[in-house]
């Protein structure tokens, strides 16, 4: 049985990982929290941005010689390896800390060992409180490990039943002001926002995160197989953030932040997409696309969460949230796993998880 | 500010109320519970069935001697009239009740006037506490008062993108064992449950209550206009429950539970079925209708609220759960107000309800 005081030292450093979510990649988001010897809180400190210092370092550095003979919670094993920071089992060793509470293993390869670097210096480690929280917290970078390519979170609006604008076409606005800004947090927590043409060309849409102090934009993308929805002078151009056009190896264009991927049965390879991501160091994408393209990315296997916004609207036409997924009986559906639901404003948000992820 | 006893109380006579759901039309559900004059219990009650007691009546008999110079707390205005039974508001006063808090007033012109009654007789009268609590207890029988026709929840389910089935047609089970279970709650409190023929052609249902002790089983009521749909030896012509099918008033038929109505655009009239289900003593109906039947009722506005058995299921293709409603744009679109989510098993069950109902 876990202690209270573990308990609650545990979950502030879950608290402090989430303000890293979105800076880090393509690290993992940590929180850390350092007690004395008598088990007060004498540090903390979370992972704030990739090349800067890790948790541990930052909670160290609060306690300094306060930590000899207490205890450090990291929602993360402690790295063993030598990046552009030094290991940080390492130096929660010289730091004379006795014991170690840490809440996942790190399932990268490289900097896998903390734990035993630790045991081998004496230091009492234990692994797997509030493993749950930590693991939703870094759910993200997880899966990206696990998969070797970027989590893909898809985010839609719609009614009740199901319809994403009315037959005319109307959609603004199916949801509400408060929806509409909670989608900014969740463009704040991602690497990536993608969209496809179909969106680009209907919307004209900007990306950018507005209203989040000190968020870090996410690259703004633009599935554009044949290079003819996205003109120049469309606001995703413009100095906001970092924009990328995906557009397949034989379109022609004049733009030049572009990336050409080979074409799929319909659209770009949504594979060769988020390889093409990975590699420039994305690891969560949130993807904004409509129908046609969210379908594509479910055919691809290659949705790992959904976050719905429902708003309390009836509208029976007008356009589907999802197109054709390649699925056409019931045995074949994707079946996700509800993760949470909170209500926002006048509408419900609604999160569901790939079971595989 | 209300004393906490009495809030007590007044929450124990609403969840008394709700025991009656299903059973009481066309009454509406009452709780009520008897403090004595130092304030504790001494009786309690509900409205059992139309005919039977009414909730004071059964608390009073509870209470014995006990009520005099005690409180009653009723959910609904204490009636005024003699029905079946002797007006309630003689009965507290004989009783020599010395204070009644209700939660909401009768809107029913026969009934209404037990507070003043009361009052006359001097018994110090409340009115107000817990009244939202109370009202939507009785939410289907204040809707039948207001409106005039019976109360309409549409109930369906669903995946996430609004899918009814998949491509093929195949939807057993887009929701959990549990979820269907959830269903036949909500039978159990309807007075009537509605299909349509498309249901009953796809799906031979039988639209009965199980597994819930006591239920007291729904009218079942197919709207079959052509009257082809129903056929003799439907498992919906069994004897577990009582049937009537809706026909058009010049269709050809053998079966003798019928009811002729004009026929509208498509289909038949819904505001004459809704009298024709009023005239039976209906005050609320379950609509379990298909996609078709469910936008011919909100076309009709005659939805009062929605409750949506929603599944963590993507399919991309499939009906939908709701068809051609008239709403072609979406400022003409049906909003409603969330008013619960509760998780059902895997699933996720909203209830939204008409802001005018």
């Amino acid at each position: 049985m876990a202690q209270q005081a573990d308990i609650t030292a545990m979950r502030r450093a879950v608290e402090l990982a989430a303000r890293g979510l979105g800076a880090t990649s393509p690290n993992p988001v940590v929180g850390c929290v350092i007690t004395d010897a008598s088990g007060h809180q004498v540090g903390e400190g979370w992972h704030q941005r990739a090349g800067g210092p890790h948790a541990e370092v930052h909670a160290l550095r609060e306690a300094g010689v306060l930590a000899r003979g207490g205890t450090a919670y990291v929602t993360l094993e402690p790295c063993n390896h030598t990046g552009r920071t030094g290991p940080c089992a390492q130096a929660l060793v010289e730091a004379g800390v006795s014991r170690v509470v840490y809440a996942v293993g790190d399932p990268n390869p490289q900097a896998t060992g903390g734990a035993d670097t630790l045991r081998e210096a004496g230091v009492t480690v234990e692994q797997g409180l509030l493993e749950d929280e930590a693991d939703a917290v870094n759910t993200a970078w997880l899966t990206s490990v696990r998969r070797g390519r970027p989590f893909v979170r898809w985010k839609y609006a719609a009614t009740l039943d199901g319809r994403i604008a009315a037959a005319d076409g109307t959609s603004r606005w199916i949801t509400s002001a408060e929806s509409r800004a909670d989608v900014h947090r969740l463009r704040a927590e991602a690497d990536a926002v993608v969209v496809g043409s179909g969106t680009a060309r209907a919307d004209d849409p900007h990306l950018a995160v507005r209203g989040i102090d000190g968020a870090v934009q996410p690259l703004r993308v633009v599935v554009d197989t044949e290079a003819t929805a996205v003109k120049p002078g469309a606001r995703i151009l413009d100095d906001a953030a970092p924009t990328l056009i995906a557009i397949a190896e034989d379109a022609e264009t004049t733009l030049t932040e572009v990336v050409r991927l080979p074409r799929a049965a319909r659209g770009l390879s949504v594979p060769a997409l988020l390889d093409a991501l990975h590699a420039r160091g994305v690891r969560s994408v949130l993807l904004e696309g409509g129908p046609t393209l969210a379908g594509a990315f479910v055919a691809a296997g290659a949705v790992d969460q959904v976050v719905g916004y429902l708003a309390p609207v009836l509208l029976g036409a007008g356009p589907q949230a999802l197109a054709d997924a390649g699925i056409s009986t019931i045995t074949e559906a994707l079946r996700l796993d509800i993760t949470e639901t909170v209500r926002i404003g006048p509408d419900l948000r609604i999160t569901a998880t790939f079971k595989g992820a």
